[in-house]
């Protein structure tokens, strides 16, 4: 089974993953989790490129650089695990490109963004997508100083955009829309009976 | 003014490229050469990485790695350059992606990988394109060793798909087909003669 989580940055996707993780753990219920560009021996490498090269760095050379990240993530480690029956959990996956790169920046065409995500994931799809959806200016107040500065730099009609683009691919049968102002305990629990329901 | 140059492996590029350079600094046109995937600092990086990963590296992965280093290489130097009105050269280009990964290894549909070359390329295309068209087997016996292994552990069909893709993309009008079997004075000779035309 694979679950994805989504939704602009200070939404409160570390916290739920946290407790999802505690929650998997108390079960005996075996996971793993994967964060975005990394989890592989070459996808860490494209990280340290990403990491250290923004500034002279085209949008659509980042844009690729982090499908193949992906891709190295999704055949190396993503579908072996989905093939053995393990739960895999996702902090962000391809609907993060679709919503920063295509809604947001606008670095490629939509439907290239489609193309490319198919081509990344191998096809690969969540089972489930918990989006945990936020007003841009209630996440920008929870967020850590350092995230506070880079949204401000991208600005509010950018996040504006990105939830926009959210709020689209919401529309898929694997989105669970989670209200991200309710209480961390309340948003964990609807996590596990849409999971519970999804397992059987 | 873009040119570039295809064929499979032992089809004389390099040979005929070295006559061009020769011809162009004797007639005092500037130029530059360049060689995928390379040609600026980020594109290298990613050319180490694709070198010293082939074994563990998805097919995908390394088609997106190439694209990411492309796209670099196209929006830092190339289109400068062609804006400046230099002539620029192209060792392979977004074609040989099309013959090698698409014909010859099935790495991904024809379609995305259009959708990926337009992508990587920002819409850049070559003006001329000079396909050195060659017999596989009159190939093999050309090349140096090294390039030989690589040829015969790639195998016969491979390079047959690999032409078949080039023999289809010769259609397009950018295309000039040349025997690569004639004399490397008679081939030069009919290039110059196509870039007179083009540069009127």
């Amino acid at each position: 089974m694979l679950i994805s989580f989504e939704g602009i940055d200070g939404c409160g996707k570390s916290t739920q993953i946290e407790l999802l993780k505690a929650y998997f753990k108390k079960n005996n219920i075996s996971f793993s989790v994967f964060r975005e560009p990394g989890g592989t021996e070459i996808s860490e490498k494209i990280r340290n490129l990403l990491l250290h090269e923004t500034d002279d760095m085209d949008p659509v050379t980042e844009l690729l650089l982090f499908s193949a990240a992906r891709s190295q993530l999704v055949t190396e480690e993503i579908k072996p695990r989905i093939k053995k029956g393990e739960i895999v959990v996702l902090d962000r996956f391809f609907d993060s490109t679709t919503a920063y790169q295509g809604y947001g920046r606008g670095s490629a065409e939509l439907t290239q963004i489609e193309i490319l995500n198919q081509l990344a994931t191998h096809q690969t799809e969540p089972d489930v997508t918990f989006y945990l959806r936020i007003d841009p200016k209630e996440a920008a107040k929870r967020t850590k100083t350092a995230e506070k500065d880079r949204m401000e730099k991208a600005g509010e009609r950018f996040f504006k955009k990105v939830r926009e683009g959210y709020d689209k691919l919401s529309r898929l049968d694997r989105y669970e829309v989670l209200d991200a102002t309710e209480s961390p305990d309340e948003i964990h629990h609807k996590i596990i009976q849409r999971l519970s329901k999804e397992l059987g």
